[in-house]
């Protein structure tokens, strides 16, 4: 079976950069599949781009590659690096892009180092074209990580928020606002069956505060709020059949907590 | 030939939800090939994504498979069904958006009953990635429509405004306006052969008029608007090199008129 | 290795328009591979088609066939083409799209006179479901470009603004605004070079003077602005981690001088 290259940038679908990717791929892994995830990260937003990265990688096939170019730093000393977690390759900066999967898994990787593997010259400002998109093709084409560079120890990690539980409760934060206007918070579902979930709990996010997690949206009725544990395994808050966002007024980075009751 | 398997969705191409369906999809119909329709269908706007799929669908070559995610309702009652018309296979839930194109074809369905061939923990809320993609990869991969689940007899049908025809000419209504600011109609070139296209007739759209009906909005100077049977076989209203939802001040959902002169 | 075929046009992602493309082209060329370089040209716009085009073409395996639809004239007198240029192929209309690409290369072409090699009817305003898909699927299935039509001798020219050089400097104009904000010239590096680039210089483009071009945005402070000659060859201007759009309140067509200090 052919291999599997996907692409995460935030380059937008407008201009013919990820055209170019693509293109630089091809000519080195003819026979790889190309799969979008999204070139739609907000421009130059780590954090965003670390989520999609966190919930999309680990549900493709093994031996699939991740190409992922959100690279504000591009040119400057941040790292070029390929690591693996589990069955799965992953390419791009060494600036907190990977902080999230990482933390989840086991990982082990290299700097890109070996100019063998890259385009003849790289300009400053596109290292999608000129060392990420040709490192991951060679890697689907079965190139050794230990040929890309030398080992590295750590990732560089980005301060993220992480929720923080006592006896009272939880504090968190709204870690992501998805394409409907769901809210989506930093906090695990273990974190709330921990803090008591079947006690009676408080939840507060901007103006609105929740007595119940409900098992989804479809549970309360058409323009009215719920919290629940959504698919990607934490607390979100939406709308029946609405823009929670806008109908909230909650932009990403506001805080979510969780009361219990005594 | 690998199978074909299409995409059409309201999912946006920001977060990972894309990125999650094709995953499984490929997770399960490793050879099978991806092709998306949109998945910028507006968020739960079923009329706008039975619209696409009505469209789009049969042009592809037989045996596609073609997963369909428009979901306002998932985790509710509605059912997730697939159905089959002519050699064109359909996966989504039961909820209007294969009206359109199930109007004009026979077709023959199932609900989606057997787990066997979904993912084996089900989320309330993203039942795209947990049954319909592993669905319509096991029908890409082959397997028989009729292990997926029990007969349906009728789907549900959304309310759609059928355009009225009687003596004096027809009543439609804006049904969709494109991305160039095209106003589409529900009129087909039938309805209006049948009304006297040769006749005198007058169409009334917002507050334009036009007195004929021409072959393409190019055969009108640039900057007018103009009146033609579109690529979808129904009237539509353009302006020669400019936005018509802009210039004329016309919505989805507004009427248009057309009346036979005596 | 299955033909490859690329896809830019300024339909837009929401419709049908890409999906049907798409399936017309594998319903002839059923193991070609596609790849979207962009469907967000903005509507009608020539100018930044062709710019995708010069950008991106290039870069691919040798044999790929470029299809590209920015085609404000469909269905008037505007001639549907297919050319050649090295061991690349384009199709699409003949308005000054391919104009940018045609300034920097050798290349042969027809018009597309031969209807055996469309589909059987033509809509007068879908000509890339109707003619160009078709012809470019035929291509990549091998068929002769001359078998496809007359030959042409010269393509239409777009009235582009070419930079103008003298002793004093050069006068540009910004050709295009990326996804990032970044100001796009249409000067190229080797206009800087003649015009002295390691003399003193100033550039001017809208309220903001620069006294050097820089190797790249990132060697400026976060927020500055920077000169640089950017991954397309030519001169760009960016904000360290912002938008020069924005924050310099400079649009497309802006003119930028390069005056040579005496």
């Amino acid at each position: 079976m052919p291999s599997l290259i996907t692409l995460t940038t935030d380059f937008g679908i407008q201009d013919h950069y990820v055209g170019v990717l693509k293109a630089v791929l091809l000519s080195i892994a003819g026979d790889a599949r190309l799969i979008d995830i999204s070139h739609q990260i907000p421009p130059q937003d780590i954090m965003a781009g670390a989520w999609v990265v966190r919930n999309s990688a680990m549900h493709f096939p093994p031996g699939s590659v991740h190409l992922v170019v959100v690279d504000p730093g591009v040119g400057t000393r941040r790292k070029p690096i390929a690591i693996k977690i589990e069955d799965q390759y992953f390419v791009g900066p060494d600036n907190g892009i990977f902080s999230l999967i990482a933390d989840q898994y086991k990982y082990e990787g290299v700097e890109l180092t070996n100019p063998d593997f890259w385009r003849p010259d790289q300009s400053k400002t596109f290292h999608g074209r000129d060392i990420f998109a040709p490192v991951a093709a060679h890697l689907a084409n079965g190139v050794a990580m230990s040929e890309l560079g030398k080992p590295i120890e750590k990732l560089e990690t980005y301060r993220w928020a992480v929720p923080i539980s006592d006896k009272d409760g939880v504090q968190g934060w709204i870690l992501h606002i998805d394409h409907f206007g769901n809210l989506i918070s930093n906090i695990p579902e273990s974190m709330i069956r921990e803090a008591g979930a079947n006690a009676n709990l408080k939840i507060y996010v901007g103006n609105t505060i929740f007595d119940t997690i409900v098992s989804t949206f479809g549970d309360v009725p058409d323009g009215e709020p719920a919290a629940y544990i959504g698919s990607s395994g934490v607390l979100e808050i939406a709308i029946n059949k609405g823009d929670a966002r806008e109908m909230l007024g909650v932009e990403k980075g506001a805080q979510i907590s969780i009361v219990v009751q005594k």
